[in-house]
């Protein structure tokens, strides 16, 4: 395929950024505020100024390089992504949305394109949540949502995130400084990593993300009454672990009720008191993590879920608490900047499948002050968050070609 | 009912011995070989003593009170049960076995009548097996069945059971000198509270063993494929959870096929990893406790179990893996006990249930080498174990005028 981008100057790069808070052969650790972080983002810096953008880091720990635009005073596009990353986590996630938005900008800037509004390239802070415990910090920081406490967050080490920021060179005093007013960006563009099967399965390098699952969290305790695994007949036990068992299969079920629906349901824990081989145990506590990009359909299986749980647990004489563990509401993308993807995708002889998100990302929270757009690009075997995560570097340059048409077209350059 | 053992002295007994190790109202905590355990033991003794009893405490830890009979050299006729508890346990497990046949004893020595063949009463040593982690220490013991290396076994302040046994007064290098010839020993009678609520359910004081159901233990794991709770369809999943409710809900339904049958199945733990909310787990682990009567029916269980982990694991793309965690087999009461425990319920105008043991007692490894009799006495909400286990005074003394009369027939007096 014919590019407008350097490949080579992306694939170089990428390659450059995975160097540092490398683990092993193909990981990486680069936890937020870090000094991996650090010089990770100085690096990005570097290659942002290079290019001739204005850059700073803000007092959230975010890097920004901004092109002006005709109108300097008009909303920004705004492109980006993270380069923080999980423990043990792998080279693209976040990365290429972060060093796909400097390719599309610079490869304007080289093209002699001047926007009609100013461009910014982002790099947010501390999407991952890792460290301190909760993620999203960088995005949700320039909208004003962080929550009461969060500087004071520790990490394992006993490290608060406002000693974090401060050794990151950022002044957590002047947090508001770095809050954008409202209207002042128009879109945010990110391009990441799928994390998950789906564009491998369809053989697509590409997708065009329609919407942010709102995850719907859940906790499900069952209590019954323990007795000798030898001396309590079947028929009188209330038993907490069989109808843990028959919830589960119905939830599986009940999330798979509509075939071809992007919803999914998951039990990531459960687990058993007093929990000895030959006990019949009293409680049974397990997780729910119910995700659906359509909040009507996923409120509807959350209340088939919970009358399952009433009737089960009534079956099996089981005392039932089901704790509400919080979520959020689904995102969706601009159906505008939606459009826009196809349309250019088809100028490169592509038709990428639409897509939910599955995961979250700094576009859930932007999608709630801006027009909000995604790519996705092709994840081998669906992984991430581990040194295998992997993306062919000519995937993610077509991602980076449409990321460059896409902004072309927001900042009214063509 | 007119009983001929002497009702308040048992009662009285049994109050008395409550009070060594007791905690709270009703609880005990009298661990094997522990300062509780010793001040126990000697209570006893001095009760056999005063009995006239000829008293003795073996090498491992086990305290005997001997009754010759007319023919002294005969194989004795043993009644006991153990007087250790769990760490929370109540005042009835174990204790009623032992004073109930030191009442036994006296009872027919008060009443003049000396037997043909020796009577022996036992007070087994650490038959719960909380202390050291392996139980019916003193059963075995006798039998020459104890496993190599369990004298070096260590409770959680690191003391040996041979350290134990040494500070009670026991001689752990001499162990072969306690041990019971071949055919020394020509039955075992056990009465105990019967830890579950058969005879409760059916308003009846006591009941009679039938045999102690032998548990089979399997470990099942299930592997699958991890991945991120919001990005893999449910189609494409691999999720050993929801493999492992299927199953547990199968095993459920395998163990109650025939209804009316004393079979028991128990899954007592999960563990589940990584164990993340937001994380479809790669590995899902759980116990199996399957226990019957009837040790073909078991065998037919564990065969179907485990092709229900094979088609449900084939179904869900699963690796698994059945670990054979041990077990016992079933061991049968004898018939012809069995028949005189009748024909004796008869005359005091009682038709005891016949009952299958789902616990272990001190009678499973007695039944290898003697014939083997349990009565069981009714329990309070089929409680054990725990500081609520509770037995009246009145079916106590029931089971006890039982064995006392069982014990009439087995040692030729009647």
């Amino acid at each position: 395929m014919n590019l407008t981008i350097n490949t080579d100057r992306l694939a170089g790069r990428l390659a450059e950024l995975a160097e540092i808070g490398k683990i092993g052969r193909t990981g990486v650790c680069r936890l937020a505020l870090s000094e991996e972080y650090k010089e990770g983002m100085d690096l990005v810096r570097k290659w942002m100024d290079e290019a001739g953008l204005k850059t700073r880091f803000d007092n959230f720990g975010n890097l920004i390089g901004r092109l002006e635009g005709k109108n300097p005073d008009e909303p920004a596009v705004m492109l980006g992504s993270h380069i923080d990353s999980q423990p043990s986590g792998g080279r693209y996630d976040g990365t290429i949305g972060v060093l796909g938005a400097l390719e599309a900008v610079q490869t304007m800037m080289e093209n002699g394109i001047q926007p009609e509004v100013p461009v910014e390239v982002i790099s947010f802070c501390d999407e991952e949540g890792h460290r301190f415990g909760v993620g999203l910090f960088g995005s949700r920081g320039i909208l004003g949502a962080l929550e009461p406490g969060e500087l004071e967050r520790a990490d394992e080490d006993g490290v608060t995130r406002r000693e974090a920021l401060i050794g990151f060179g950022a002044d957590p005093e002047k947090l508001q400084e770095s809050e954008y007013d409202t209207g002042k960006i128009a879109s945010y563009i990110e391009m990441h990593i799928e994390q998950g099967p789906n564009l491998e399965e369809q053989d697509e390098p590409i997708g065009i993300v329609s919407g942010i699952a709102g995850p719907r969290w859940l906790g499900v305790t069952l209590t019954g009454i323990s007795g000798h695994a030898g001396t309590v007949p079947m028929p009188m036990r209330q038993d907490p672990v069989t109808g843990a068992a028959e919830i589960i299969t119905a939830f599986n079920s009940i999330v798979q009720t509509e075939a071809g629906a992007p919803t999914v349901g998951t039990v990531g824990d459960i687990k058993v008191s007093p929990g000895g081989r030959s006990i019949i145990p009293e409680k049974v506590e397990f997780t729910i993590d119910l995700r659906d990009s359509d909040l009507t359909r996923r409120d509807e299986y959350e209340q088939q879920l919970r009358e399952a749980v009433k009737d089960i647990s009534e079956k099996h004489g089981l005392d039932y608490e089901i704790s509400d563990d919080g979520g959020t509401t689904p995102k969706e993308a601009s159906r505008e900047i939606m459009t826009i993807m196809s349309e250019e995708s088809e100028t490169m002889n592509l038709a990428p499948p639409v897509l939910m998100s599955g995961a979250f990302h700094d576009a859930s929270h932007m999608a709630d002050a801006c027009d909000m757009g995604m790519i996705f690009v092709r994840s081998k075997d669906g992984i991430s968050h581990h040194p295998d995560e992997y993306s062919t570097d000519e995937d993610i340059a077509i991602g980076t070609e449409l990321l460059y048409k896409t902004m072309l077209r927001l900042v009214g350059s063509v």
